[in-house]
């Protein structure tokens, strides 16, 4: 394979990026540690880690453990209609986009926030964040950093994020005329989507596709949903199938796994880290390479 | 105001249903006693009263109480792949059907199953769907019952709905061919759609818009989450908002109130139809009134 050397860092896995979030409860210096032993390549970071280590610190230790940053979480909360939080919501975004420039991570990854049970007008919400990330991204532009929209799962739609969709953040990042903004696509909000097809290809044509996230969707839901994140292949999502149409709408960037779950949490991290590299080499890896490599292999 | 005979039989509240389900552990001779004595006029029958009452009874027991029976729930479970299974299934849609005949109920509501850990292929799945729908939509012509296809909140698309969006829903009904086939809009399934407000008038301009159902969404989700509806009111969905895009989109038929909620089942009978109608008379039937008895008030 001629998987380019900025992708081969490690002796492991290509492709594979681990999400901070999956060994949440690890220290940071030894959740660097487990990534690197198993040649992962890159890993997601939080803004709590720049908050927790400060951010010099936090890009020195990636370097030292030859990890790349393949993105920050989280920007966002642009929902507020007070004019004041507005504009603290905005100052927050741009120290979110610095940070993520000092770290080396191409994406800043965005959850745009809910409504209230006092103010329930939805379309007023979506407006503002269009306006809002509209508002961020020429200041993202400037700093190299793209925005990525993070559609959420339906059932995040009143207090996480009003972007429930792959098709409406694309709106909104289509409506900014900027090419910094674009979208993450992450198998546990999107794959219930009739039209997630048709919606990953147009990310794809309009290039906007910045980040792919995997984990899977375990039932029974936990009491916190977010936490029924699994490992690829313990629940109901076709992974291979939607890595298919990630690939096919030309994607080759870092493939993220952030899985929020108890029982991983629980798990001691080398082990936690070998089944998510053991589960991507089954169910990610061998349908993300690019069809016209099959069609040539030695091209 | 105008409204017709049809929909004044009770003192009450026109235009109001009062799903079983909402109280449904109230024995349902109760149950129908304190929809009458509220002056509604109208309930929404499951196929668990069927069994426990006997169709020709209960029948009887909804005249004797002078309630029409708005809707069956329900039919589906329509995603299965083995013949043998699928066969049963169909057959027991029939009788579905039948029984909605039987009660005077003008649509059948479908809600059409999910997936399995096996079987993730969720395109073949929703291939099978409306392979099953447009199998039985002769029957449902024949019989004189509408299809009311539930498009479920994505929560529930793995395990009890692959049918996640309006749109798709009418995609599904659309294909038929079939007039006796249309959709249900539950808010709690559907309020955070972005795509809602143009799906809603798309099924109005179908004709395919059998069934308006209401409640609430209510947070933190329950520990089985398809009991996180609540009275209207006392969540995040601007019920108003939504019952104006009902209604704009032509739709005046019967309005039910379907809730699942154990502390609503906890609620004595009468308490609990009293704050459904006076939820209803604040939040829904304000909004239901077409707008050119508004514009004409003495046409």
């Amino acid at each position: 394979m001629n998987t380019p050397p900025s992708q081969r860092l490690g002796a492991g896995t290509p492709r594979l990026s681990l999400n901070r979030w999956t060994l949440r409860t690890t220290p940071i210096q030894e959740f660097l540690e487990a990534a690197a032993s198993h040649g992962i390549d890159a890993v997601g970071l939080w803004r709590q880690d720049v908050e927790e280590v400060g951010l010099d610190a936090l890009r020195r230790r990636a370097d030292d453990a030859g990890l790349r940053v393949s993105s920050l979480c989280r920007g966002g909360f642009l929902t507020v209609a007070d004019e004041t939080a507005r504009a603290a919501s905005l100052e927050d975004n741009r120290r979110a986009i610095d940070e993520a420039a000092a770290l080396g991570a191409p994406t800043l990854v965005m959850v745009v926030g809910g409504i209230t049970r006092e103010d329930k007008d939805i379309s007023a919400a979506r407006a503002r964040v269009a306006e809002n990330i509209a508002a961020l991204a020429p200041y993202a532009e400037t700093a190299g950093v793209t925005l990525a929209l993070e559609p959420m799962h339906p059932m995040f739609t009143a207090d996480r994020a009003v972007i429930a969709t792959l098709d409406q953040a694309l709106d909104i990042a289509e409506g900014t005329g900027s090419d910094a903004v674009g979208v993450v696509v992450d198998t546990y909000h999107v794959w219930w989507d009739p039209a997630l097809e048709q919606a990953v290809a147009r990310a794809g044509e309009a290039g906007r596709l910045l980040s792919y996230q995997v984990c899977d969707w375990n039932l029974p839901l936990a009491a916190e949903p977010l936490f029924s994140r699994g490992y690829m292949g313990d629940g109901f999502i076709d992974v291979p199938a939607i890595t298919r149409l990630v690939t096919a709408a030309g994607y080759t960037g870092d493939i993220e796994v952030e899985i929020f779950n108890e029982d991983v949490w629980a798990t001691p991290a080398d082990t936690a880290t070998a089944i998510v590299a053991e589960r991507f080499e089954q169910l990610v890896l061998p349908y993300a390479t690019p069809e016209h490599e099959d069609d040539h292999p030695f091209s």
